[in-house]
């Protein structure tokens, strides 16, 4: 899985996802500035990761082009977002070979983005709260990933003991 | 799900924490320090959370207790922590009636608070870095909870379609 994380702004939030993905084994961490991995700010959250981790710059200017580049070499795209078609995060299954869009902080995923993805992706929410934290949710899509992949047996036994 | 922060030290871990149960409709969050939770650094992190999310407050000293009044209500005690006795995530078989309880950020969760629960659970990881932030890291074990809960529909299809 590839994490695209170009379109968020925080280094507290971008610093946390390369954590989490060098954690949880993503393949490549996306981001729009390499040099805000040598930021203080940055370093004190991530303990490391931008030493271990893949990562790749894609200016939020070149991200289409980006994106349709992966297309075609067979990635699956998904965002990460809240829309009417959004399938929700329990029931997707999710391919191998996958491309994990983040969006901005406030505004998401934008449209010509959208427009690009093979699916929309949303965690469950009960609350008054509309929204997790952009390196949560990330997290937590990485987290049903790598369930998928690393855990099939699990699904079948529980589906089994039912 | 009950979910225990109590062991917890830094604001923005809490804050994140009560934004992430008040999305995901956990029952109630318990803190060493309700008064916590009219900070500044807490509020401008929680995003409202704590005007809508049930909160208890249990002080370290009291946690021992506090988790032995809740065994005795009927609720499993489990810990998010990485021992030799820990299941995987994605493993375990969550019951409704829950105590989920969280380490310190360094030490983790004291072997006083250990030898009382019922299960630690651990979530996967690869790389180097051995551990997730406490809020990513009970985030994702919320949603495992959530997933379990509200998903078993979902469980079955997909056994069914390995």
């Amino acid at each position: 899985v590839l994490l695209v994380a170009s379109l968020i702004d925080k280094l507290p939030n971008l610093a946390g996802l390369a954590r989490t993905c060098e954690v949880m084994g993503a393949g490549r961490l996306v981001l729009a500035d390499l040099a805000a991995t040598r930021d203080p700010v940055f370093t004190s959250v991530s303990v490391t990761a931008e030493q271990w981790l893949p990562m790749e710059e894609v200016k939020p200017a070149a991200l289409l082009a980006w994106l349709e580049r992966r297309a075609a070499e067979g990635y699956t795209l998904v965002g990460l977002e809240q829309t009417a078609q959004s399938v929700r995060l329990p029931d997707y299954r999710w391919p191998a070979k996958v491309v994990l869009v983040l969006g901005r902080e406030k505004e998401g995923i934008p449209p010509e983005v959208l427009s690009l993805l093979d699916a929309t992706l949303e965690i469950p929410q009960r609350g008054i709260i509309r929204s997790l934290n952009v390196h949560v949710s990330g997290a937590i899509a990485l987290y049903e990933y790598v369930r998928q992949m690393q855990f099939p047996q699990q699904l079948q036994s529980v589906a089994g003991g039912n």
